[in-house]
């Protein structure tokens, strides 16, 4: 089957991030079996999401475009640009800022 | 984590196709629960990855740049561009054809 981007939905301070951040979901939850979320998130200069606990389900981003912060699992604060995945698994946290002068846009995964 | 893609892999009439596949792998099979591949891919023109099935996993080819056909689990030839997720769930088949005039690059996942 072929899965287009559906239309953006806007979020703010998602999960005590700051500014806005799109989502393009190309399936909702439960759709597919093993794939929970497939979506292109682009965060605005400036903007982040905040820093969050997956309790039930593990999540790559895979960088697009732009330069970020990834916030890894031990909670450090690592550079990460287009082509690199950052990858946390079951029970982990994560969180992104978009530390460049453009948007930041990469795909988030969650599986 | 973050998983850098690794140096890339050459394939020629991978599962039956035409011409020279790069597999730019960014981890290995098993390295993480739920997700045995994550890779970019690329298709030289006049390039294709012929028609197999998936007996115990899904994929999807989410594309980022090139023009395709991809071969549906119908075995229909459906056009495809850049921000389409094409989807196959296990005991389906796929293939993928670059119908471009430049290189075909998408991201593989299997799950």
């Amino acid at each position: 089957m072929i899965l287009k981007p559906k239309a953006a939905e806007h979020f703010t301070d998602l999960h005590g991030g700051n500014g806005s951040v799109a989502i393009s979901r190309h399936l909702d939850p439960h759709d597919v079996k093993g794939l929970d979320l497939f979506a292109k998130v682009v965060i605005e200069k400036g903007g982040s999401i905040g820093y969050h606990e997956h309790l039930d389900d593990s999540e790559g981003y895979y960088i697009l475009s732009g330069q970020a912060d990834f916030i890894d699992a031990d909670g450090e604060y690592r550079p990460v640009g287009p082509h690199d995945l950052c990858l946390i698994t079951k029970g982990e946290s994560h969180g992104i800022v978009n530390t460049g002068e453009s948007k930041l846009v990469f795909l988030a995964v969650v599986f």
